[in-house]
């Protein structure tokens, strides 16, 4: 009978954030090493948050050793290798700047930040502590989905030709009933914005991340459809978007149409994208996420492939073929990549900078909204 | 045995054109009689075109009793009581105007004209001639599609509640091959524009005709990803759009999407409609024209309906439930609602006046184009 | 301006029986030459059935030139060529038989008959009358869906390897509702059998059509899940089966499942075919009849195919590619190849040698189930 | 910073077997807590296998505090309370006669075991030790998918009335290619049957899960295609089935129809249901397990339902709706019910009765298919 020992050479975690999405990172830090032994070991050290009853709750149900209230604290300890930034939009940059500048390599949920100069600052500290080994990343998980990494490969290998056209559309309904409450996601001191921040991230870092290419010009509109919500005290003021739309140039010459919702109703989390390029086009849809239809090398009708099949990205170290993964896979497969990166002493991806460009056109529509619509250049952000 | 008599109230018919078009009417006017027994009776007495031996043959295979290749001349007949307007769209206004000064009933194939002007000088003489009992109409066939006319009937009764978002595509690919040649649609001066004419003028009346609501305001694109292909003797110069892109606010505070492609490599003729409202939604597809997705009173997921049952739109004259139509039946459709005004001595619809206003939208959305996108007013064009 | 005059060589039809079939054989004859002009001409002559005033009616109505109440009368006619029968199925066999010995070329609805008997004896018939130049085809209209035709060619060629595995299921809903009243098909004095021979004929005739193999062998069973129905004076009993399933074995070694039901809730006309090869698959739909999902040649996923392209079976006649056939396409295709026949003096296909092969099947389907689903030779019946 | 210790109560948990299933298994122990926190605390001590290296690189991999090589010494620890037999299928008698024995809660792969008598064996073993507080569980992992938990809850409910219908099919594609070598779980000796045990195993459990009814009755045949497969030392015989098919009675009234392969070129791992009732229709896809199309109460066509939603079976413990969840979930979902189970002092469901009642109408099958698909009653087995 054998017992096996942790090794020394295990990475200790860190995360900040105990609610949705620390939960699903947590899952991720609980999952990596089964499914992708290739990586680098970690060890679940501590789990962080401001409740210390609540936090001390979920640590122990999401598998950490310890919890604790006091972040800054956890920055200074020795066994803390990880730092992943599970809080609030605003808080992004405060957290993920000390944790850099304190040695910290550091996973940082989307959107990068609230605002562009937050952004700004982020990447500089990223790229300083880059200099030093320290490493970063944004955490646009739906890179991981592997259908999406099979497409960014197809694309890639020229198998659709020139992308000439992208629709992309995140549709959800949970705004949809006006008699849905007040919450923090609609206050802009807090969220920064609505569903431009929380979904239309999203979009914008696949057409980056499929495409290979960049936004370069936007014109867009966004609507709050349910201006006033109840809150705990009487009735408040939504001060974000509810649904925005952009119609986008890209640097290869590709538009791209985004649409981006909570109030549609009877869609639960439909990413839906669409790429037509000058020899095929590709389909995907995140509600079904283990398939991809592909209509390659001047294919006439789109296939539908189930990507669960040996080699497809990530699959190799999960079930045979049609048992499918679940939406929790993304983040499993971010955080084996963000290990095997450090592995190899390499900056992640995708990189603060990557989360900068996005932000930046996520300023854009913002921009373009703001004057009714008007043409607005990325770089002028 | 009981032979039967052309009864003395038929209407006597022609159709100016043969080509495609012509060709779908005359299945039309062939079949409306069998199929919607109740409407006023029908007699396909002459096909016009500008070939004779080629429209002598068509009529016969059409159904025919006559070819004409003189259209003044077959205005000028008194057994014509129905002119049906199939020409390519630079000389719709000549036709049709012409006819109903004749006196003769007009359905225009869509969209109503190429340019503003003409389509206004139709309107003026359309409603001139509505003084008299002389009657017309835009073809806007997808207006007869069952699950779209139910999908208004749903919207018209409130079941979906207000409604927020509506997103409509119209994508085909007939041009996404560079080697596709030069045809006459490609050319400004025949066919007045690309996609933008040919498919976003039936989108923009499904979005009058499902809302109820005029298109207020647009932000749009255009763009020519081709901009020469083969002709007969060397490279020319493609004039018109291959693909365009609105985002459009209406007079009920919805906001509308549409993308419209020659394009989109594998999609053969996909008119993708969502509506969202603040209780409901519905979904439909034309490449699954009998099929209509609703999710009605505040229901929370999309029902699959074949719209193929008793009472639906237009189905008693057909078939039992689960026999589906073809695109072919809104030609059908569209006869017999033209018939069953005439018979009524109402005006039928949609009426040239709508055929101007989906017009001066085209216009507005190729006036912002021309503009980097910047919003224009529909009611300023 | 020119006439075109009705040439001498056109064909004169004469359809018995009016209903539903009736009106859609009609139809066919009404549209075949102006989608088939290759065809020989036809000439819609009479229509026949019992009740003179709705066969005025209906005669009118589908674009006949007479109608007629005694269609032994019909058959003495030196303008009639063609008789398309399409009354009961008691009734095949007698009308068919006189048809043929009259000298006319016969289409016969299917199933062929009713019982062997009278399938073998109108084989028979159709037999003798094929020596003197007189032809006869079995309605088994969906041998005729585009993308059926289609699924033989790829099969034929071998593309899908050794066919293995068939599933096939014909599902309707028309009789779940246990309120549904009594009507003759449920009389097996009338109807002969239920879904057996009203669904089952159409799943057979698919497998012999699909694969070019003879079903050697079943197992089977069939269930009356409502045993009475209110009649127009109290309940009456259904002798026939509500719902039939068999496990077929076929010529060449493959499997065959087999379902059909006029009970299964909410489905419509679902009639659902999938064919795995030893390298490809096909599958379709009629509720979808304009699709074909194919993996072909070794391929690992289906491919969704719009059958409506240039080249794609009996498209050619139609229109572009996406715009999609209705349910009434099989039949107007079904006139066609009829006519086709006729013009290169051949038997058209199915003939009713074929019926009377499916006629077997069905009755080895019923030997067995007679006997708790004990194995029968089709050879045996 | 507080550390949470684990507390005296927690059940320490065996795994036998470390390949596939043993996997599998091993993620749901270690996910269990962090997504089901109700359920008693588990610690995964020991995971069994033969090969001394493999399995403890595997107990490292998977999470599991130590590796085993000899089960029986396992069953004698205190620190062990339950034991998860996932070795091959003819082991599955001893292990968990012996553990139980051992007064260890028995989890055991379906299916039971590979004959009626080992069967027999483990239920008597299985009420012995119910009397003395021990408990066991048969591993029909569907029934904890969330579509068909909430399935059963609705036929349960009466909301689709009578069951008449079921079609059940299971199809995947791994030995479609005659190239595919042989394994064991082609071996009659060591897998007992083929695509019966394998996968009609699932699809019998899911009608009596589903329906609350017994099988009483079974046609059947089965097949082996492939009849030789290269083995290492040049051909081998295949001695298990390809495919099977079976048509079955239930004690309600309904009949079944089945049909599972390994065969079906293209299909992955497709778990098909439909259920058809006096009142309504289900229908589900094992592919896309997170949607459950509905058609309840009378209404006339199936409604896509994402089974995510608060209150959907299992849901709560994951993430908010459209967030899918995987394959993997249906085992912690097991563990998670086994454990409630035990907490309860309950015996857990599906039993070993149930598995044993599964494994009578595979016999049933088996014998009705040798011969030559006669009925055979279940009870007679």
């Amino acid at each position: 009978m054998t017992t096996h020992a942790i090794t020394g050479r295990e990475l200790g975690v860190a995360v900040i954030g105990y609610a949705f999405m620390g939960k699903a990172h947590s899952h991720a830090w609980r999952n990596v090493a089964a499914l992708h032994p290739g990586a680098p070991g970690v060890r679940q050290q501590v789990l962080v948050g401001r409740d210390a009853d609540a936090v001390t709750v979920a640590a122990a149900q999401f598998g950490w050793a310890e919890s604790a209230t006091d972040w800054h604290a956890v920055l200074e300890r020795d066994d803390i290798d990880v730092v992943d930034v599970c809080v609030p939009g605003h808080l992004h940059a405060e957290v993920a700047i000390a944790a850099l500048e304190a040695g910290k390599h550091v996973i940082a949920e989307k959107p990068l930040a609230n605002t562009m100069a937050e952004a700004e600052k982020m990447v500089a500290t990223a790229q300083a502590a880059r200099e030093r080994g320290v490493h970063s990343m944004v955490g646009f998980n739906y890179r991981r989905v592997p259908a999406l990494a099979l497409a960014r490969q197809h694309v890639a290998a020229g198998r659709i030709g020139d992308v000439r056209q992208v629709r992309i559309a995140y549709l959800q309904d949970w705004l949809a009933d006006e008699a849905a409450p007040m919450v923090w996601r609609l206050r802009r001191e807090l969220a920064g914005s609505g569903a431009l921040g929380d979904l239309a991230s999203h979009a914008v870092d696949q057409v980056r991340f499929l495409l290979g290419q960049e936004v370069t010009g936007v014109n867009a509109l966004t609507e709050t459809f349910v201006t006033q919500r109840a809150g705990t005290s009487g009735p408040e003021d939504v001060t974000v978007d509810d649904a925005a739309w952009s119609t986008m140039r890209t640097s290869g010459g590709a538009v791209v149409s985004l649409e981006v919702t909570r109030m549609a109703t009877s869609r639960k989390n439909a990413l839906g994208i669409e790429v037509y390029g000058s020899t095929g086009a590709i389909r995907f849809d995140l509600e079904q996420l283990n398939q991809l239809d592909v209509c390659l090398d001047g294919a006439d009708a789109f296939s539908r492939v189930m990507v669960t099949e040996p080699g497809d990205p990530y699959i190799d170290g999960w079930w045979p073929p049609g048992h499918v993964l679940g939406w929790d896979a993304t983040f499993t497969h971010q955080a084996s990549d963000f290990l095997a990166a450090l592995a190899a002493e390499e900056e992640p991806t995708p990189s603060f900078e990557d989360g900068l460009a996005v932000q930046r056109v996520l300023a854009a529509i913002e921009a373009s909204a703001a004057q009714d619509g008007t043409h607005v250049r990325v770089e002028q952000i």
